[in-house]
């Protein structure tokens, strides 16, 4: 069975000694998040994550959802109870708004309790998460009115929430989606149509369930520049805000899939249901892109999650199972054979990951910091600052952490030998849930295009110029110094190539946009490889200055090893970006 | 639901065009190999695999296998009819000599016919794959009684094998292992302990099984200088062959696992079975040794088989989903939206894919054809230096094709999007079966480390210094040679690369082994790599013979992205095994 321990003292660290949570005591929220407060919150999710929601993870993932015959859902045993603690205990709003219920904390702090929430059991969080998703939306683009009905009940989490955007012909291009809606007399809509891929589209854990809609008005314009949002409730909301009659949503079918058996995936047919607009008719995108962001943010922190606890899992493992002699000899004489930990390959695997873990959960922070400025802070121009930086870090979040998380959880199985492949240690279930997050939200392809094809260039490349300043100032600065400097040079670099490739798609990719797409992915991850190679750089900094507590000679330890192993990297990606387009696009269609 | 074509045609270029089956005629059997015997076997391979095992594999991923309390086990449907379509075809003992009633044909052909009946059902494949595995360990070292009583039934099908070493304490360590075994007075011995993964150990295809068990004989010296090998029939085989009584083996329990749900994987009790000594006491683990280089290759074949099968569903899916404009606008204007072919991001991973598939065949039947050279040839030193050739090629072929055969997968799975993650198209059963590929025959990092710290040392770096010549005098031959010179000149960067890690090893691994085993990973997929890049030379030196036929156009272009976008990644692998051992051992065992 395996095990987790939420890493409560490096997310301490990192808020107060690499990022400094004090110098945002300005923001409104920040003020109440002392020293003192921050750290009861994190020990108290860990808390809940360690003893409650673990324990769920493979008994969630081996029963599983069942749909009944009328249509309901019922969830693995034990969710409904664990959703219920983390209502009674706050947890959803912790970061909303006091008006609606909320604790108005950062949304910073919310990030890092999702991370332990995911790393215990995925399927059970995506049910809060998906609500505080929908929170999100509702809060930028609902009316005072619809923000009144719904927003409550939601911020305390005795209803959830949903996101209903894919149909079975259309993920990535929304624009040829076919979910009807009819305006009534009453000013609500009849929405028509059937939506896949629904996660918590209908379960038993709450006593309602809200559903925000993509749909196309009659009569809108064809494409991306027809589609409106709605919210949808699957039983109406009376106007005292008592329940009433249920609506026209039904659960179709809930999908047989790879994992996340918990969490209830399903296809949802609506019937002539009764929604309300949210936001502009015809502009339901961009209600939906404004919350995307942070959507996405949170889905590249399951894949950090994910490669946590894997990686907790496999140090633990690689510690005990006792198999052949270090190549050097003996390193535990007294034991019939040594621990495979000896074994340089094995540490280079945990390595791997850990200089991973660490790193991501510091950008992750980084990122998280600057939505809290873009919301929060009174001036315009630092809220700008932070809306560029979230723009172009967003699909590098995603796309990287989900990327290697899952690698990471694969890797992290290996050191199990076959005692992986079965599902007794539980190493096969991270693996099989640490694969959707490489596919929602976007597919990582897309968020290379999304990056590529619209970030970089943005208002004059504003965003990119920032972050590029940033890290060369920082490598300026710091080069004289002679302890920072084994990290901050390779990070130079790396730092280098990016600008490499950067300019290289300046000067080829507008004549050819194909250029663009062939070096799309490999960009995303070079671009995430340099900003964990800041992140090292920023933890290296913090750890110098208390070399003798062993922790920190661990970060010192493992951010050389990222500098070695894994930064390096950088050239063969600018090598393929390099090589364009041409390789790539001269097979003909149908000779694939 | 998955659709599986057999590359015959591939196949048949590489056997003709490729590596002139034709100069092979001195060799036993292969006078028998005319081409159309080889085509007609292929096609007809290729047609059951289509026919038969394709449309069974996703049900018996669904179904699994069934332990009954009486320790019998019952297989998906379907496969115990699919099996004795393989017998009556005389499939199994294809390479098998004529005299224990195979057709004596190349185990080159054994190998293309496994990588059909892989890609169309791994699951299945395992039984008469195993068996063949047992086949070759009797062959080599069973008494003229033994290969008598076992064989022929073994070849017919009617029998199928298994090997018996994994205990729940040891599987990479086997000398740790503690079955035992009780030498009887009338020779034989009683077999005593239990095993565990052992695939296909108890199943209802077949009239009975024949484990092959490593088990220490009472007295036997500790490690794995006490460990002998022994035949242990499940029903007891009477002299004149008839079947006798049930032996003391019985099936435990079968695994709950990942994936390969078709195969039956078990735990064996042996409780006092009567089992026969299989060569000499204490020598069981060279017994295996001599069998274990064919059974990785096996191995390998297996990713590149789930690679290939993978990259087919992806394909036709990149080319039927409308999804999105291509980036330099429409490119199929009459339809709603273009397939995502037209993307450059798609067409890049399906290539990473192709790229691999081609060469990675090609890499195989270069090795098993030195197999058949090493078994069949009468000429010592032309057999040495193709046992040379397979001992070095073996754990790359085994640790390159089973991890990048796995990516591809899971790359495959990503072109579908969310529907890559429902059980419903098949590509996450493609991903879960490829994962045991990278963990059975010996976990990668072992067939790593197998290559680094055994194979390039062995009679002087003999071997080595044989492969690195054969492509440096290849490279050199053809450096004039305008047309090929696209393709060689990269090679010669790669292998240049290779010699340099090579020579780094010696330099540095002598005095400090943990210099090899921190880059042992690396190097092995450095070597892959270039064994890689010298197929796509000789492929592309045959495809530019008939440049006007459109498949070997697309060969060429193929080829090229190789060079380009994959091959280059050998100078990242290069500056990771020269930064050494240090940061990798540097963090004490207890703070990871």
């Amino acid at each position: 069975m395996a095990t987790y321990k939420a890493p409560v003292d490096d997310a301490l660290f990192l808020l107060h000694e690499v990022f400094h949570l004090d110098r945002y005591g300005n923001l409104p929220g920040f003020g109440d998040a002392t020293p003192d407060v921050v750290e009861a919150v994190l020990r108290e999710a860990g808390k809940f994550s360690e003893e409650v929601l673990t324990p769920l993870n493979r008994l969630g993932d081996e029963e599983g959802c069942t749909r009944h015959p009328d249509g309901s859902v019922t969830t693995p045993k034990g969710f409904k109870e664990a959703l219920k603690q983390m209502v009674e205990g706050g947890w959803i709003g912790i970061s909303v708004p006091p008006e609606f219920g909320g604790q108005g904390l950062p949304t910073t702090l919310t990030q890092l309790v999702n991370e332990f929430l995911c790393s215990a059991n995925l399927s059970f969080a995506m049910y809060p998460g998906l609500t505080q998703g929908a929170i999100a939306a509702l809060l930028v683009h609902g009316s005072p009115e619809i923000k009144a009905k719904y927003l409550p009940k939601m911020v305390e989490g005795v209803w959830t929430g949903t996101m209903n955007l894919t149909e079975s012909h259309c993920g990535t291009d929304l624009g040829l989606l076919r979910t009807k809606a009819v305006k009534q007399p009453n000013g609500s809509y009849k929405i028509t149509g059937t939506k896949i891929f629904i996660s918590a589209g209908e379960h038993d854990m709450s006593e309602n369930i809200i559903h925000l809609v993509l749909a196309r008005i009659e009569g809108a314009p064809a494409g991306i520049k027809g589609i409106s949002l709605f919210v949808v409730p699957k039983i109406l909301v009376k106007d005292d805000g008592s329940l009433g009659a249920r609506n026209g949503v039904t659960c179709g079918s809930i999908e047989e899939k790879m994992g996340i058996h918990g969490n209830s995936t399903c296809v949802m047919n609506y019937d002539g249901a009764s929604g309300w607009l949210i936001g502009e008719e015809n502009r339901g995108l961009n209600a939906m892109f404004v919350m995307m962001n942070e959507a996405r943010l949170g889905v590249g922190v399951q894949g950090l999650a994910l490669s946590e606890v894997a990686y907790q899992n496999a140090a633990t493992y690689a510690k005990e199972r006792v198999q052949g002699r270090a190549l050097s000899g003996a390193k535990y004489p007294n034991q019939p054979a040594d621990p495979i930990i000896v074994h340089p390959d094995v540490r280079r695997t945990l390595l791997i990951i850990r200089a991973f873990n660490e790193a991501a959960r510091a950008l992750v922070m980084w990122t998280a910091l600057r939505t809290d400025v873009s919301h929060r802070s009174g001036d315009a121009k630092e809220r700008q600052s932070a809306d560029d930086h979230m723009g172009l870090l967003t699909p590098v979040i995603k796309g990287v952490l989900t990327e290697q998380g899952f690698a990471n959880a694969v890797q992290a199985q290996q050191m199990f030998g076959g005692h992986g492949y079965i599902a007794e240690h539980g190493m096969e279930q991270f693996v099989r849930d640490a694969r959707i997050a490489m596919i929602y939200e976007g597919a990582n392809g897309i968020q290379a295009l999304d990056l590529v094809g619209r970030k970089l260039g943005k208002d004059g490349g504003r965003a990119l110029m920032a972050f590029l300043n940033e890290i060369g100032d920082f490598i300026k600065e710091k080069n004289a110094d002679a302890s920072i400097k084994p990290f901050v040079t390779p990070l130079g670099v790396a730092l280098g190539h990016l600008q490499q490739a950067s300019m290289w798609f300046m000067q080829n990719a507008m004549a050819k946009p194909d250029n663009a797409g062939a070096g799309a992915t490999d960009y995303l991850q070079m671009f995430g490889l340099v900003a964990l190679g800041y992140m090292w750089c920023l933890i290296a900094q913090a750890a110098l200055a208390k070399q003798t507590d062993a922790r920190m000679k661990a970060k010192l330890i493992t951010a050389r090893f990222f500098m070695e192993r894994m930064l390096p990297e950088t050239a063969a990606q600018l090598a393929r970006i390099k090589s364009g387009a041409d390789a790539v696009m001269e097979l003909p269609d149908e000779a694939f």
